[in-house]
C-alpha cells in the first residue's frame, strides 16, 4: 500500500467535498485528468495553461501552479497513475459568483485505464454518436465541469468492439469523440476541427499541433463528415491515451498512416500511449 | 438549534459528497430547490414529476417519492425553508454510465432567500444578458446540474436595482430569466416560450400554465423581443419566489396587470411568494 493520500480538497487529505460546493450544484468549475508517468507529468505545463485560460474565461481564481504541482506529486506518489485535478468555484447557493466562497482545489490519484494495445496500435472501430453538440462560444475549449452531453453520448453504445463515439455540433460539423480530438490527414495536411463553438481543446491536440507545425502544413478548421471519408489518415487523441489511429467508422476504413506514427511517437516518446504499428507496405 | 440534520448524503447525515461523485465531475445528475411551508411543501408533486421526467431523460434511475418525502422532511424539521435534493449516477470514472455506482440522493436544508417585498408587490427591473443559451433538446427542459450557462449570464451584472437578467437562445428566442420562467400577456393571452431547445422547464410555471388554462387562452411557443415590447404584462416566475410581475427592461416599461395578479395570488396562497399590487386605476 502506497502512503500517499488517494485525494487532497484544499491542501488536506480528505475523501468528500462539502455537499454545498458548486462544482456539484452548477457544474462551476474546470478539471484536468493528467498523466503521470513514474511520478512526473509529460503535459504538465499544457494542463497548467488550458486550466489558467479556462479559469480567466468562467472568472475564478486560479491558484498557484506550485501548489497544483505539489499537491499533485503528493497524491500521485511517484507512481504511474491519472491525477485529477478540479478547481471549482467553492461553496455557496445561488448562480450569482459573487455569493461563492472562493476557488476550491480537489485533487484526486486515480489508477491507469487499461489500455487495448491491439486498438492502439492497428486502429479504433468508431460510431456516429446520434447526439449533436450545442454551439455555445462561451464555453467552447474549455474542460469545464458541465460534460452531460459527453455522459448521454457515451450511453449510447455498449458494444465493447466500439471504441469510441465521434460527435458531430448542431450544424452537422465534426467536432471530436466523446473523450478525444480528432485529426485527418489529406493529401499531405493535417487537419483538425476548430473548437470555437464546442468540443474541448485538448492538451495532447495542443502538443500534436506544436509537433506537426514542424513539418507539415496544419489547418484548424471546419470539418465535415465528407471530409472524413476522403481522409488518407484518421487519428484520434488525448492526454492519458496517446494516438489513436482510427480504422473504422460506419462504412469507412482507413489504416495507420505515416503522419499518424510519426505523431503517435512523440507522444509516446513520452509515455504516453504506444506508437501505431504501420502496415508492412507502408513501413 | 434546530436538531435536523442539514443534509443527508443516501439517508445518512452527511456534510460532504465522495470526491468522485458523477455530479461534481460531470454534472451528471438532476437537482429540485423546493420552498417549504411550516414544513409542508405546496408543490411537491410537481418536483417530483419533473424529477422522474428528467431522470428517465438522462438514463438514471429515479428513487421511491416517498424516500425523497420523508428525507425532506426529516432535514426540514417542521421550518419554513427550501429543500434542495440532488439526484447524481454516483461515483465512477470515465463518461460511460454503465461504469457507475448507481443513483446517490443528496437532500439539504437551505435558509430562505430574503425576498424583495417591493420589488415582488411593484416589479423587478430586468436586463438582457449578453450570453445566448445553446439549443441543445436532449438537456432542454430538465434542471440538471450543467448551470454554467446561468452562472455566466448572472455574472454579466452587479447592480444589485437590477434584479434578474434575461436571455435569448442563440436564435435570438426569449428563453427565460437566469433563475425564472417568462410569461406575456397580449390582448388577453397569456404566452411564455416553448423549452424544447433550451431553458428549464419550472414547477411553478407548470403550476401556472394549469391554472391558467382554465381561464385565458394559453400559447406555449416562440417568443422575440419585439412580443416582449408589445406585451400588456409581463411576469417572472419560480417555485421559491412565486410570481414576480417584470416593471422595466432596457427601455420599456410595463405595470402589473390582473392576469398576473391573479396568477401571483394562486401561488400566495399556497405560500410561495406575494402577490402583486395593481396600480389603483386597475383594481
Amino acid at each position: 500500500m502506497s502512503r500517499a493520500p488517494a485525494a487532497l480538497v484544499d491542501g488536506r487529505p480528505a475523501r468528500a467535498v462539502a455537499a454545498d460546493d458548486r462544482g456539484l450544484a452548477y457544474g462551476d468549475g474546470l478539471f484536468e485528468t493528467i498523466r503521470f508517468v513514474s511520478g512526473v507529468a509529460p503535459l504538465w505545463a499544457g494542463h497548467m495553461a488550458r486550466l489558467a485560460r479556462g479559469a480567466r474565461r468562467l472568472g475564478l481564481s486560479m491558484p498557484d501552479p506550485g501548489v497544483w504541482a505539489a499537491e499533485a506529486a503528493r497524491v500521485a506518489g511517484g507512481r504511474d497513475c491519472l491525477v485529477k485535478l478540479l478547481l471549482t468555484r467553492g461553496g455557496g447557493r445561488g448562480y450569482a459568483a459573487a455569493a461563492a466562497t472562493g476557488p476550491r482545489r480537489i485533487v484526486l490519484c486515480l489508477p491507469l485505464p487499461a489500455l487495448d494495445v491491439a486498438a492502439c496500435r492497428h486502429g479504433l472501430r468508431l460510431r456516429w454518436c446520434r447526439l449533436r453538440l450545442a454551439r455555445q462560444p462561451a464555453l467552447a475549449g474549455l474542460k469545464h465541469l458541465n460534460r452531460l452531453e459527453q455522459v448521454l453520448a457515451r450511453s449510447e453504445w455498449r458494444d465493447p468492439r466500439i471504441h469510441e463515439g465521434l460527435c458531430m455540433d448542431t450544424d452537422g460539423h465534426v467536432v471530436c469523440a466523446t473523450a478525444a480530438n480528432l485529426f485527418i490527414v489529406r493529401d499531405g495536411v493535417l487537419a483538425t476541427p476548430a473548437l470555437d463553438q464546442c468540443g474541448v481543446a485538448g492538451v495532447a491536440r495542443a502538443f500534436l499541433l506544436a509537433q506537426a507545425r514542424r513539418r507539415w502544413p496544419v489547418e484548424v478548421t471546419v470539418l465535415r463528415p465528407a471530409d472524413l471519408q476522403a481522409a488518407d489518415e484518421v487519428f484520434v487523441c488525448n492526454a492519458v491515451r496517446g494516438v489513436m489511429p482510427v480504422r473504422a467508422l460506419a462504412g469507412w476504413r482507413w489504416r495507420p498512416g505515416p503522419v499518424t506514427a510519426a505523431l503517435g511517437y512523440t507522444l509516446a516518446a513520452r509515455g504516453i500511449g504506444l506508437p501505431p504499428t504501420l502496415p508492412r507496405r507502408d513501413r
